[in-house]
């Protein structure tokens, strides 16, 4: 078999079979082809595309690329919750208390962020005390006790997934269904979960940016899971505004407290509540979605899921004030309002520009070893369709650094488009899509 | 200016401007762009093309990465000749001479063969002490005594299409016509001609299978030429068989000296006659295409061109006894017919497979590195629409090596289809392309 060959055929849009798959992936990883064939292979790909047979192979060999977990130690179907990423996305935090209260065991390997988009582990961090350095042995023993912990992500899943990810990156072949799927699903199939929970995002702060490429890229991850022997289903949400009203590192796990309080914003909790009702379904423990949505609001209503959090945190070491008195989180030094240039309605938030202004203030990785500042961030005032007074303020800028406030504020403003009305409806869920098929809300 | 925008813009079929390839084209020729950039860049041209405008300004880019030849010692109009490449193509000697003998200067820089096509260097090399490695200054002057000099390429032309060739070659992105057009282009717009003439060949010895692209590939090379200020002009010649009957080096030097000599195959002289009606014309030395044919055609019975070409080669240090008496060529010490397994119509030649037969016979390289045998190759006795009986030789084999020549037959018949009837119009020429348009014959 020659690389040549293969780039040929999915050149003229011929099917590759499983076997040419496994020579691309396999030889890829392990060095025998070289970068230049593989991009060149990859834009072929995404102008040519490729059936549901080739991109569940394509991710099977990325799978099959490295170690695969074996949680068999941990008691209970064991599932797994993924976003495709989004700002001001903290849903792992609150949800996974949620969850896990509902008897579902949570065992998540987080990684952390880069770019605009910010990572589970690094916000955990502005707990005092918390680490996500645990033990395998710690870990499992963990979750089998008080049915959640995260640690960061030590082994070697999917390594064709990563060498692959990082040529995407640089030669424009990230946007295309097949290659996010595998890419995706890969290291999820590896991580051993039982059933898969996926987030899609939808909107100006992600990849997707219609409900059709949202829902395609949604049904080919399920359909492959489904073809690998887990239950997998997803919810596409909306990514048109950061989700919940925080967007930073230790801002946003104070909002996750909060809503596990019964005080968290509306569409965050909506959020949890679709992908929550999938998780305890595909766990075995709720027999449908009226059944589900009851169990996690109750964990809300009498405070288990609080307990649960505050169990968890204890577990890996975190200071436990913070959870009760969220006061108790670093501040930033300044905080300053963005002031609203006109009246009208906000009809337009360009999401991925509000995660820059996060990441500008020091809040994000710009490069894989920038040391990042938990405390700074934003608070929003006004998202889509509210009402806004000129003046008024549209966010709270917290930071420590007034240079870096000012180009914030500045970017922000270029990121909010005030109409004379707007009258759209917001949605915060989509689409659900399982292995029964699609329904759009 | 990023690369990865570029290969984003062309993937989204968008129109590139001049800056932005002469970014990517000086980029990679410099090695600011790495190879797994432009590979997924040239994929991406491969399948959302270029227009006429970005062609030639990617030939302009690729033209200007080099040095760029000056003819202008040189008298007269230079009339330079190019084929795209094809098995038996011996025309370049001949017709250099026709043309020479008309008072058209013939200033050629040549290369070896590689592949299953022979390089005009090497056959002239199979004239005892015929040297190409003669300086400028001699070039130069031989042009302007004998109107017709050939020297092997020593400048650096186009190095940006020697790279991007390369690339192209093992990323399946060679049959593109915008990077085939400006990869021939570059070159001949470097090479410092006043005006050019192309045979571009078709059918199964040749990159370009159909007429359709075909004459898509003549057009965009005569645009390309016009809009660069070069008369420019095309024919377009078959190539479903070889041309004449001698393939291999010194055998297609004896057929391309018999054609001087009044004895040339019928095919060979028409797409001798063709292209140099349009090299006479291009060199303003004749009116129009029948005044053209007539001074061409005299060459040949007057003794003109084979006088010409005597002194070509004895000015090149060539002995003349080789071009009197084509005995004196060194022979191949076995010649062993093919002969046909059955009886019927020759209805289907795979020409580039006859290429290959010359090639195992030694008469070809495999790498640049190979040293090859002058004397071995093949002389048709069949052509296409030929009635053959079974047992009559469909061609000779001229070899050194009897395991070699038993591998040459086999492949041979493997290339010949023998059928009942054949009854297709065989065409030497099929297109003549021009700036004032196209006329198929």
């Amino acid at each position: 078999m020659r690389m040549y060959d293969l780039i040929y055929k999915k050149k003229y849009g011929e099917k590759l079979s499983k076997e040419e798959i496994d020579f691309i992936v396999q030889g890829y990883t392990k060095g025998d082809i070289p970068d230049y064939q593989m991009s060149a292979f990859l834009m072929a790909v995404c102008l040519k595309g490729m059936d549901m047979e080739e991109t569940t192979n394509l991710t099977l060999s990325m799978r099959d690329s490295g170690e695969t977990l074996d949680l068999s130690k941990i008691h209970g179907i064991k599932v797994d919750k993924h976003s495709t990423g989004g700002v001001g996305d903290k849903t792992s935090l609150c949800l996974s208390a949620m969850v896990a209260a509902c008897g579902v065991p949570v065992a998540k390997m987080s990684g952390r962020g880069l770019g605009h988009t910010g990572g589970t582990i690094d916000k955990l961090e502005s707990i005092k005390g918390f680490s996500t350095s645990i033990s395998g042995e710690q870990f499992f023993e963990n979750v089998n006790r008080i049915k959640m912990a995260i640690m960061g992500q030590t082994a070697d899943l999917a390594p064709a997934d990563k060498k692959i990810y990082a040529l995407r990156d640089v030669t424009a072949t990230v946007d295309c269904i097949p290659l996010i799927a595998s890419s995706i699903m890969s290291k999820k199939l590896a991580s051993g979960a039982d059933a898969i929970v996926l987030d899609v995002k939808m909107g100006s702060g992600a990849f997707m940016k219609t409900l059709d490429d949202a829902i395609a890229l949604a049904d080919t991850m399920v359909k492959i899971g489904t073809m690998a022997g887990k239950h997998t289903s997803a919810v596409i949400t909306n990514m048109d505004q950061p989700l919940g009203l925080a967007v930073g590192n230790s801002l946003e796990v104070i909002e996750a407290i909060n809503l596990l309080k019964g005080q968290g914003p509306k569409d965050l909790l909506e959020d949890c509540m679709a992908l929550g009702c999938l998780m305890l379904i595909g766990g075995g423990v709720a027999k449908d979605h009226d059944d589900a949505e009851k169990m996690l609001l109750q964990t809300i209503e009498d405070g288990s899921a609080l307990k649960k959090f505050a169990e968890f945190v204890e577990a890996q070491g975190g200071s436990l004030e913070f959870i009760y008195d969220t006061d108790k989180f670093e501040k930033a030094q300044y905080v300053e309002p963005v002031l609203s240039p006109v009246s009208g309605y906000v009809s337009h938030i360009q999401t991925d520009e509000i995660g820059m202004c996060s990441l500008i203030l020091g809040g994000g990785r710009e490069t894989k070893d920038s040391v990042i500042d938990l405390s700074v961030g934003l608070i929003l005032n006004k998202k889509l369709g509210d009402k806004v007074e000129k003046g008024e303020p549209l966010a709270y800028i917290h930071s420590n650094d007034q240079a870096k406030t000012k180009a914030a504020i500045e970017r922000f403003l270029n990121a909010y488009t005030i109409s004379d009305n707007f009258t759209d409806e917001v949605k915060t869920i989509y689409a659900k899509v399982t292995s029964s098929g699609i329904i759009k809300f």
